[in-house]
């Protein structure tokens, strides 16, 4: 493969946070790996910011010391040392505007290059970052600036946000990540449901009984108790990643798949979520909280042990919700999304379940309640499996269930690109058809806060669920109501 | 597995040819492996009819050294030695209905025992062996009988047989074997259309492009030139084999899986074969004959050089033909069927192409023709395996074709039957589905005959092909004419 065909435009990568975990975790990981994979154009630099007062080699230092750790794959040390050199420092606070001149006398200006500024800070920035980097001409075209979530904590505050950084930024350079997106097995669910003609016949109402999109995490809040008490399961996993998701699953084909068309497409499906009702949230919603338990066999405390969170707080730490798209293709069809911290395991799936056959002709093998589902599996490996029934071998015609499985890594003996790495090129490329438009946040705003709002108001507190289970009881009962069960890998 | 309840009832299984080579090569194999396995009741008995005079111990003698052979996998010198107690041998001369009393004799008669006489035996017997059966009695109640191909040699005097044996015999009392329905694979086949939501919707002329069926030998005509040069390939193959796949492919869902059921919808199909004028033979039929060359390596004489063959013999060992199903599924689907002897191996499949999608909207991989195809294996090994698109791993939304396999060994480590196995057992135990019923057969004669009395009128020859080769260029355009190519594993 020639993978100069395939390398960036010129770029300046400034990464807001440059000390930060994201940075050391994710970002430097992946330009790495893009780096040697040959995806980085030769001039594209890399440009680290912070408060601290250091010098390039003291960063490098610190940058060998941390982010190199995160190299847990394909690390060379010859590309390692080539890397490096793309990397600068510079101290800016991000907070101050006087820093930025010495920010854009940095930056080289070029015919064609791309400035990327990566804002991996806290969200109440944003405003004062895209004021200062205006100030000093850098929302020029060229600029691209990524957001990180959280992008505020409800649809007033993401508005304030998003029209703070709309006064100096136009939409088309806005990347609001998320990271869900990026996954290899996110992409292969577009490529399978639209270059080919096998699956999108079946893909609507007459063919498929429900959806279950799980997102379960095995840890607990892990030293952010502040932050997350304040934001909760719904905030931080459903209004995004699991919409997201949700989207990429029930979309229209669109026409091509530049950006907008392909947003336009998640929007619609967004804006034909039914709306939850305060009767809805009761019937459809269900909230819990982790009580203490084991995961892995190791003991750990309950949500309102941990440090950082109040006693007796309300907040939830597992959803599950029964979606609801009034539109053509899907009305009638359940999508039940979950997502819970402190879980059974850390697993990532969306689960296709088809419906049954109109007659049964064969004997019914035990235990089988739904034939055909197709698992796309997000975390913690990226699989496709499609399963269905098939005749036991042997001279009956019994049935036994059966699947088929796409193993990526194995058919293609490619290198699989980290969600991180993707999307980072995209934003170089200018490609923005994965990252969230403004408008799509206001619309997962608008359906998730009804359910906000009722939980607040509720004198009803969270479900309690035993650390390191599948969360409440009432979220087995949401499913049964409609006839099937949360997908457990058989 | 309890083998108790799948155990057949009692039977006599009478074998007509017992000291020949399909009894030898497949039957006494098949019924021990299903001795083996535990699925013949106790008291079933196997009765071996030949004309020489030999006794129990010589027959025993002759089946170690021959049938024994045969049996590749699972052989267990207990499990012979209690198999061998089922076996006895009676003299009796088919043609000699004197013979016959003694065979009434060797039966015994009980409630519920099912005696099956299987002919293994030139057809040209059939008839007087029914006779004989009659006159001692032996078409009654719980007689079933067996009768191999080839029936007839055309419609006329596949009727003349039919008729002989239906003077004798019920038609529910006879069991046309078609080995390839028995096989694990087509028996899939059923299976996965029929007990799957997944695949049903899409079997059909709206997302289907086309579908081909191919049984290629290696072999040539290995010493049965006498018999071969007045047979051919379409009556030796397509006639029989080759358009009952096409039935099980194309038939509608029965309303169960009771035989008539089975064989009404398969009825339906051959009926529905749009039949072949003049000008179709010409245009939608290729005839070849091998000239010599090489198979696997080694050199092959052609066919006019295979002992038996008379100079200058237009019998085709090659066929191709474009079938047309005129019914409301199948219009405008064209069903590729090929059959030949000594071509570039042994291979027997049928695959189903499925339409491409009607936009495209990622840049299309190099070569790959059709994107969604699902290919049945029936020979060499048995499988199932769903071509489709996937996006490569990486940066990009670079398709790669890929597959999903379904290896039945590897998913139920469960002993798969043979064809022969699962077919005798179906006659012990009284089911008819896989047998073809004499209307079949008359529909299949009447569709073939066109083109058998074309090509016998017709002033061209066949078309030379090389040994070894897939047949003549002539096949490859036929399909080439409806945009597609014949299948080549990648």
């Amino acid at each position: 493969m020639d993978n100069r065909a395939r390398q960036t435009p010129a770029f300046d990568m400034v990464l807001f946070g440059g000390t930060g975990d994201l940075v050391m975790r994710k970002l430097l990981p992946s330009l790495y790996q893009a780096h040697a994979a040959g995806l980085l154009a030769p001039s594209g630099r890399i440009l680290a910011l912070g408060r601290r007062d250091m010098g390039r080699e003291a960063y490098l230092a610190y940058v060998a010391d941390h982010a190199r750790q995160n190299i847990k794959t394909n690390f060379d040390e010859a590309h390692w040392a080539s890397f490096q050199e793309r990397i600068d420092y510079l101290k800016v606070d991000a907070s101050a505007p006087d820093d930025y001149r010495a920010l854009a006398d940095a930056l080289p200006r070029e015919e064609g290059r791309v400035t990327v500024c990566y804002l991996a800070t806290a969200p109440d920035l944003f405003a004062g970052i895209c004021e200062s980097l205006a100030a000093v001409g850098l929302n020029r075209e060229g600029v691209r600036v990524v957001l990180e979530k959280p992008l505020g904590t409800d649809l007033d505050s993401s508005n304030a946000i998003n029209d703070d950084v709309a006064r100096f930024f136009r939409e088309d350079q806005l990347y609001r990540i998320d990271h869900y997106l990026g996954k290899e097995s996110v992409q292969n669910l577009m490529a399978i449901r639209f270059a080919n003609a096998l699956f999108e016949p079946l893909w609507r109402r007459e063919w498929i009984h429900d959806v279950q999109i799980t997102i379960a995490e095995d840890l607990g809040v892990e030293g952010r108790g502040d932050f997350y008490d304040g934001t909760g399961a719904l905030r931080d996993m459903v209004q995004n990643h699991l919409l997201q998701l949700l989207c990429i699953v029930a979309m229209e084909p669109p026409s091509n798949m530049e950006s907008d068309s392909v947003r336009d497409e998640k929007l619609k499906v967004l804006k034909a979520l039914r709306p939850f009702t305060e009767q809805d949230v009761a019937s459809r919603s269900v909230r819990g909280q982790y009580k203490s338990g084991a995961v892995a066999g190791r003991p750990v405390v309950g949500y309102v042990e941990e440090p950082g969170i109040p006693p007796g707080s309300g907040t939830e730490t597992f959803v599950a919700l029964k979606a609801e798209i009034d539109n053509w293709r899907w009305a009638g069809v359940p999508f039940f999304l979950r997502t819970g911290k402190r879980m059974q395991e850390r697993l990532a799936e969306i689960v296709i379940n088809f419906r049954d056959v109109p007659l049964k002709l064969f004997p019914s093998p035990v235990g089988c309640h739904t034939a055909n589902r197709l698992v796309i599996r997000l975390q913690p490996e990226e699989s496709i499996r499609l399963y269905f029934l098939a005749k036991e071998p042997g001279d009956t015609m019994r049935l036994q269930p059966a699947y088929l499985n796409l193993d990526f890594h194995e058919m293609f003996k490619l290198r699989r690109a980290d969600a991180y790495e993707r999307l980072l090129l995209d934003v170089i490329r200018g490609k923005l058809a994965l990252f969230m438009r403004r408008d799509e946040l206001v619309e997962a705003w608008r359906w998730v806060e009804p359910i906000m709002e009722s939980w607040q108001h509720s004198s009803i507190p969270p479900k309690l669920y035993t650390a390191g289970t599948w969360g409440p009881a009432a979220s087995s009962a949401l499913l049964s109501r409609d006839g099937v069960a949360w997908h457990e890998e058989s």
